[in-house]
């Protein structure tokens, strides 16, 4: 895949070494994170949104009600930031200056377009569920036109966005690893509990297993060895 | 703990059954999250980059490099905007429209100061690393006075802001209550995986229990019975 090219405002600078441009890792993060942050500015005032994201091809999408603040602003015309944040781990070094967390972040910028023909919203829709829990769309009641009509969903091209990334070992002062002291990585992951059924299921069914048999992004996307 | 006055900024629109102004559900949520979000605008374009953050009392504190875009913009007098959120579940309804998340999140507007006592720069560090990874500052190296100037903190008074929970089963119209659909909730949690030591450990030292038992914000801060 191509790669990104850095403008003056998506070059990393701080820690440039953590920087990554490839539209390819940029995606694989895009995809692992369940929700996205997103700013935008109202009066000078930045807020930041979390929300529920999905990528399909270049484009990402996010929805919801008309009546909401976010979404009429990422329409307005005026530019937005949308983030995602994958923690992998604490990063615990010798020295205090040097503690860390191992993390990928992805950031794109751009004008967001409201989406207003139906089937690209119906292409949004489940994207957005099969993103969550893969299979559960074919399972479950799909949007009726009201539902439809009454959801907005934005699209952001995908085209001016970076990665960071760190990964690895603490890295001390030379000084330092002479120190008596334990120094590592604890690695966090996001982990799926039981399934807790809904106490007005009136019907006595089993736990499907697109929702039983979860597996969490990390582990979807996953291509290591 | 008292309230916050709930202004036109950070009243919840969407949703506003969902939204909380008690300071202790927001602090709850601030201490509970690893990483936090910052939003600041440079020439109109919205950023948001995650960082690492702790709350003392009724200030939240980040730091990081002088060089750091962020830092600079936040010591600049104008606004930013800093969120966490802490994700519980996945909301899995009869209905496409009504799936959600279950998630709390806090939001916190205002005008950051750059700490320039030392002192009081010291209680961040120690308040950082000790969010992280409680019981860790006394078994390491602890700044330097280099160490100590040539990193930035920024202190955010906690003056203006909102929570917003989501909790519980999902909501689906009543006629689709009547369908043979399994609906719950997905719970879901952070969680630590075996710490991994530094390969140029130098001593073979045990990991210290701080590490090896590490307990998940969700957990340290669960009241619950």
């Amino acid at each position: 895949m191509a790669e990104f090219e850095s403008t003056p405002r998506t070059k990393v600078k701080r820690a440039p070494q953590r920087a990554v441009y490839e539209r390819e890792t940029l995606y694989g993060i895009l995809d692992e994170a369940l929700i996205c942050h997103i700013g935008f500015s109202v009066d000078e005032q930045p807020y930041v949104i979390p929300t529920i994201h999905v990528r399909v091809d270049d484009v990402l999408y996010v929805h919801g009600s008309p009546a909401s603040r976010m979404l009429r602003r990422m329409a307005s015309g005026a530019p937005v930031c949308v983030t995602v944040t994958l923690l992998d781990g604490l990063v615990l070094a010798r020295s205090a200056f040097h503690h860390s967390m191992n993390y990928r972040s992805a950031v794109v910028l751009g004008v967001p377009r409201k989406v207003t023909e139906v089937k690209e919203k119906g292409v949004a829709f489940k994207a957005i569920v099969e993103h969550l829990t893969p299979g559960r769309w074919d399972e479950i009641r799909q949007p009726n036109p009201e539902e439809i009509r009454k959801t907005d969903v934005l699209a952001l091209q995908i085209e001016e966005g970076s990665a960071k990334v760190r990964a690895g070992a603490p890295v001390d002062d030379d000084v330092d690893y002479e120190l008596e002291l334990w120094a590592g990585v604890l690695p966090l992951n996001v982990v799926a509990g039981a399934a807790v059924p809904d106490p007005a299921l009136r019907h006595n069914l089993p736990v499907p297993e697109t929702v039983s048999g979860w597996i969490d992004p990390q582990r979807r996307f996953d291509l290591s060895p």
